[in-house]
């Protein structure tokens, strides 16, 4: 497995900036590695500020269980089977939409994490995102 | 833009403070700059010491989205596209009516958030005191 | 025992702000009840972001153990015998100058902490803030 | 006063990057606007995962007191006026050489935090880095 780097999470950063930039929606874009160590973070001008940790803890989430936090939503629901999951972790788990894992040669090594709009906006600037690993 | 003044910060809270005794309910009012930071808070007589926090951190989240915290509720019910978001920021962000962004000129330059009461009344003493800039 | 009202809390912060004014150093200004919980604070224009927290909690300190935050800094350094106690209650310990306790008909009622300038600058406002109860 | 944007954020991480890579030791860069708030941060591939953190707030020190974190040390060992400083702000308060200030016109308007090596390593990456705003 060859690690992800600084070059590779700029390249995934910067293809979510591009999305973002089309559909007008100013994002917080964040990177971590194998190890849901934070790579590299950028707040576009006039993103939310709240977002900043937010973007940072969808990757987070996305690495650290291997899944979209789009997907963890959907079992993180009141009577779902892992409601409550979101108070683990010191508050680090985000269930909604916007955290992906990035995959080379079928290993995740890191995630990515957008947060700055509605759902849909952030999920599809973070696809752009994923995509350009 | 014109930063937030301690000046508009008083203003904002006696305007509060002032809808507060008319409905005869005694709150906590709280102002935030653009950065977020706290500039102004009173607790008036006999008021919550619980809701200290909670309107310290009900203006934290409306400059942070740039959103009041009772539109945000909307979107962070369970199965709503912002649930859990109430997890993220270290615990910061208050998904109950209170907070209100303060805007000049079109731009959001802080917040204000209120806590004491139930709701409505939090809403009604914020919206007077977010009058007031 | 009168408990401290949020007009105490007003003088006390308006004889602290004409104190920092006179010295030309712009302060953050904190008085808490007998409870430690926060009455009222201000952060006058051009203070710094980083000593709201630290003003809160100096008047915090000096209610939680009924000692001025420049006396117990002499108790607080290594080898004294309250080293360590920054590290106690959640980091809200603060052991330099700036935190007084308040006091009426000899009971003390609640405190005052101010954090913007040097050790000398704090301690001589929060002086001039304490004298105006 | 205008505000820090990411461009900005961008240009003076650059800097400290070539200089980071002149004195062979990967860092982290983070860059903070003028309510303290993150813009960006990178990783250099090998930069200590200890200094994400480390990196952010030494930035946010520097702008929360507007003060280089190394004047900020030399005031805050045992003894001196701000001794304890490190244990307020919820333990964000960076006390090492590293964090320096972002000036415009004679106004902060943000800062940079750099970790990852020893503190003159820290030291020199940061002022290159403040050096290209």
């Amino acid at each position: 497995m060859s690690a992800l780097t600084l070059a590779d999470a700029r390249r995934v950063i910067e293809a979510g900036e591009n999305r973002a930039t089309e559909i007008g929606q100013p994002q917080n874009v964040a990177v971590v590695d194998t190890g849901g160590n934070l790579v590299a973070h950028v707040r576009m001008d006039g993103a939310w500020i709240g977002s900043v940790d937010i973007s940072i803890n969808k990757a987070w989430t996305a690495r650290a269980f291997n899944i979209s936090t789009k997907e963890l939503a959907d079992n993180a629901q009141p009577s779902d089977q892992f409601y409550g999951i979101h108070a683990s972790n010191s508050g680090r788990v985000m269930i909604f939409a916007g955290g992906i894992p990035l995959t080379r040669d079928d290993e995740v090594i890191g995630a990515v994490g957008v947060s700055g709009g509605s759902g849909d906006q952030d999920q599809t600037v973070a696809e752009a995102a994923a995509g350009a690993l």
